[in-house]
Parts: C-alpha cells; sequence; structure tokens
C-alpha cells in the first residue's frame, strides 16, 4: 500500500492545471446547458444560473474527466456527464440549504439560493437544475442511446431513495441526536459517496470503455475517497474558517449533528482519512499511472482546507 | 367539427371500465417500482408511496394508455412511462403544496405530503419521485435503449424550466395580480398543458410506432384538451365543494390567483372548454375510431365534477 505522502509541488501544481483546465470546460458546459433568458420564466432561469455559476469545489466533475481519461477517454468526452452530476449535486445543495432542512445563509461564499431570492424561487430552480440533469444525459449527441441511459441509470441510482436523498433524510433525522460510528458512516456512504462513486462510474462509462476490472477499481477507489472527503469536510467544520469554507462554519455543531471529530477525536478523524485515501490509491494502482490526478486528486481531497 | 354532446350512459360506462382498469395497471406499476421497506430510509419510503398511490384521476397516464393503444400498442407497453409521467406529477405537487407555494392542506382527499409528515421529509419525497420516474425509464426493460431516450427528453422538456415549473414560477409570481387572458393560458399550457401533451407523445413512443402524421395529430389534441382541463379546474373551484374535489375549494381566489371564471366569467368559460374539447376531437377524428377513449376522455375531461 501507497503510504499517504504530502503532495509535493511540482505534483501540486500538475493539479492545479488540471483542476483549472477541467473546472473550465465543465462551466462552459453548464452554462450552454442552462435555459437561455428568453425562456418563460426570466427569474427561475436567473436563480438557476446564480446556484449552478458560482463557484464550487467541482469535485464530482473533476472526477468524472479524471476517469474518463484514465480510462482512455478525452476531456471532451467527459463534459456532458461531468456537468449533469453537477447539476444534479447543485439541486441537492439548494433544497439542503433551504429553511426546513440545513436552513444555511451562505454557500460557496455567497448568499444560499433562497436568501438571494426567495423560498419557492430555490425549490423551483433546485427542481428545475434536477430535470435539466437528466435532459442533458438525454440528449448527449456524443453519446449512444445506451451509453445515455447506462448514465441516467447510474445518477438515479445514486441520487435518490437509495443514496443520496435517504442520506440526507437520515441526517435529517440524527439532528440532536448521537449517531454510532457505523451510522454515522452509513449516512455518509449514502449522502456524500454514493454520488462520488457514480461520478467515477460515469467517467468510465462515457469513455466507451468496457474494461470491467477497471471500471470495479475506480469504483473501490471512489468508495474510499467518498468517506475521506465527508470526513475532511466534518474536520474543515470544526477547524476552517466560514471565508475560507464559504459556508458557515460551526454549522454541524449548531445543528447538534454527528461529526467523526466528535466521534473519534481530530488526531483520530485525520487518521482514518489517510487511510482511507492509501488504500483509495492502492486500488487503483495498477492501473493509474503515477501522474494519474485520481492519484494527486485523492491527497487533494484529504489535504484542502475549504 | 363534432359538436361536443354529453356522454351517453354506454359511452361513459365503456369509459369508466377502460379508467378503472387502468388506473389498477399504473397503481400496479408505481407500487413496484417504490424502494421497499427495507430501503436506506423507511420515512422516506412511507412518504413517496403516501403521495404516490393516494388516489388522484390519473389523467395523465389514462391518456399515455390510450395514445399507445391508438397506435397499435398494448396497455402493457404503456404501463411504465404510464407510472413515470404520474411520479412526475406527483413530486410536482408535493412540491407544489408546500407552505413556500401554494400552502395547501388538502389534496386527493388527504392531508398533504408535508402536513401528513413535516417539510424536510416532503421535500425529499417529492425530490426522490422526480428521480424515480427518470430511473424507471432508464431502466425499462421493455423499450430499447433508443425509445427510453426518447421518453427521458419529452418528460424532461415538458417538466422543466420551459415546461411546468416555468408555469408553476409564473403561477407564483402572478399572485395578487389580474393577468391578461393570454398571460393565464401561457401559464396554464406550461404548468398543466405541457405535461398533458408529453403524456400523448409518451404513449405514441411507448407503442413503438412511427407515424409522425398520427403523432402530431395526438399533440394538436393534447395541447387541446390540455387548457381545456385547466378551465374546468378552474370552474370547479369556484363551484365545485371540498369534498367532491378532495382540495379546498375557492383556493383559486384566496391567493388572489387568475381564474378563467375571474376573468371571462362562468359560462364564457364553459363554452371555451366545450370549443377546445371539440377541437381535440376533432384534430383526432381521421385516426380515432368513434369509440376511442381519446375522444371519450375528452368529453370527460369538462365534464368532471372532481
Amino acid at each position: 500500500m501507497l503510504p499517504t505522502t504530502p503532495l509535493m509541488t511540482s505534483e501540486f501544481s500538475d493539479l492545479q492545471v488540471f483542476m483549472a483546465e477541467r473546472r473550465q470546460r465543465v462551466d462552459d458546459a453548464i452554462r450552454q446547458s442552462l435555459p437561455s433568458r428568453h425562456s418563460p420564466s426570466a427569474r427561475l432561469t436567473e436563480a438557476m444560473a446564480y446556484a449552478a455559476l458560482g463557484g464550487g469545489k467541482r469535485i464530482r466533475p473533476l472526477l468524472v474527466y479524471a476517469a474518463c481519461e484514465l480510462a482512455g477517454g478525452s476531456a471532451e468526452q467527459a463534459d456532458v456527464a461531468a456537468a449533469a452530476i453537477e447539476l444534479l449535486h447543485t439541486y441537492s445543495l439548494v433544497h439542503d440549504d433551504l429553511p426546513a432542512m440545513d436552513d444555511d445563509d451562505l454557500r460557496r461564499g455567497r448568499a444560499t439560493c433562497h436568501r438571494a431570492y426567495d423560498e419557492a424561487t430555490a425549490i423551483l430552480a433546485g427542481d428545475t437544475l434536477h430535470t435539466l440533469a437528466f435532459e442533458l444525459l438525454a440528449s448527449a449527441g456524443n453519446y449512444s442511446p445506451i451509453q445515455r441511459v447506462e448514465l441516467i441509470q447510474t445518477l438515479c441510482q445514486a441520487a435518490g431513495a437509495e443514496g443520496m436523498a435517504a442520506g440526507q433524510m437520515q441526517d435529517m433525522q440524527a439532528e440532536r441526536q448521537l449517531l454510532t460510528l457505523a451510522a454515522l458512516e452509513e449516512m455518509h456512504y449514502l449522502k456524500t459517496g454514493r454520488l462520488i462513486t457514480a461520478a467515477l462510474k460515469m467517467g468510465i462509462t462515457a469513455s466507451g470503455c468496457n474494461d470491467v476490472s477497471l471500471a470495479s477499481a475506480v469504483e473501490e477507489y471512489g468508495d474510499r475517497i467518498g468517506l475521506a472527503f465527508q470526513i475532511q469536510d466534518d474536520i474543515l467544520d470544526v477547524v476552517g474558517c466560514a471565508d475560507a469554507l464559504g459556508k458557515s462554519s460551526g454549522a454541524d455543531e449548531k445543528l447538534g449533528k454527528s461529526t467523526f471529530p466528535g466521534l473519534i477525536g481530530l488526531e483520530a478523524s485525520r487518521q482514518r482519512a489517510r487511510q482511507l485515501c492509501d488504500q483509495a490509491c492502492a486500488a487503483i494502482s495498477d492501473r493509474a499511472p503515477p501522474n494519474s490526478p485520481l492519484l494527486t486528486l485523492a491527497r487533494y481531497i484529504i489535504e484542502r482546507q475549504h
């Protein structure tokens, strides 16, 4: 197993280039997919763009690109899948931020959608971003109908009542309750992990590659870094500052939510994140060249400060 | 053009049989599609079933069946498309009823989803019904990948930011404003008409029939009865009673919404609904046999009392 070492300057700078270029691509693809200003409701269109183009780490799209390119596909082949999963993720953020859910005022360094507009508009903007994710995949001319159907299935299964939304429901029900570590891990696996693994699977599908063993290695990688990502999120909620995070820090504690640092302490949380990162990289070490963005992304995920 | 005559007893009884049988089919298909009780969130699964299996006229599924069968397809071929569009419609009802939107307490004769559960659960149940509609279509083994992609495209385009959701946004913005008749018609075309026409188009796609002129005739029928359906809804909101409607009557007036009876009076609204019904039937008169459920459904839509 590869020991986790901090990213070296040269690795970090390669990763920065990869991230900047692919973020630009996915932003362009999202921008092109949004309805025009001449659509029947300018307010709705505006709110969709506000939520979808307001920055963000774009982790899921980056994973789509990295997996697609590892499987021999081009960045161009990954564009639509990357945009679709980010639209889906954005809808979930808009709805999770609503007063009846996490009641957040700040997201990606700006007012949340329902604060910038109003609740009804935010509910509808989330709904239309949700629909748009599937419309984009169903209409993607550079994928075969079979690929499109597979991409939609993967995204639905990860997002729906047996995935992300069930995780959010568990999260709501767990407020003011102390979860066991196993329950906390299940909740995060559903809420975050399922979509992260879906991103990787969608990258492979978008590439047109049918290598089952590669897909399975990349999915194992996804399961590990999905959890590592969430542990780092919990750590940053304790030690981060709102300016860098772009959202309120200490929000978990305010809502009485169980967190990894709360359950096992800060140092053990950091160790667990590093261990998961090592396991993720080991899962793909036979298939990924040493400079693969997947390997550096795994370390970025546990080293990031926002 | 066929003059609208009230449904005769024999026609009505044939239609009753058609409606009862097809409603049973679509309820079975919806029930089978819902996640099991062993899914990660029992509460979410329960709320989805509460919303999706709580009765309702099932107008959109009935139109899917009628169009599919007119195009030479079987009821079995229509099942999944019918279930998917009803799940999509149900998600929109759950979200439209929320306090930040229409704030309704009663739907289909029972407490609305957020009253029976809570707001967060209703938002998530709507979201998961939305995802499930597309998952169902993407996974439908009895359609080819091309058919599945077409069905998803049709449903997305009708439901999204240039369709149903834009209509709901216009509806929210129009509260306490007097709309022109043209603006009212556009709003209803988006909010209700687009999905009704999509139901018919999906029925044709599900049948496997590629007859473009039939599809276009049936879509014209859909555009007319979609508006007729909404006019009758407005009429019932004025003259109906809550017991028969299964939702609050007088709700439009309470919210200061523009309605057809409010703008042009009750009698002119009835005349307009009859005229649209005649035009709808005329659009398909060359293709539909006299006993086609589409012809009787059009009259049912403007004669129904709930």
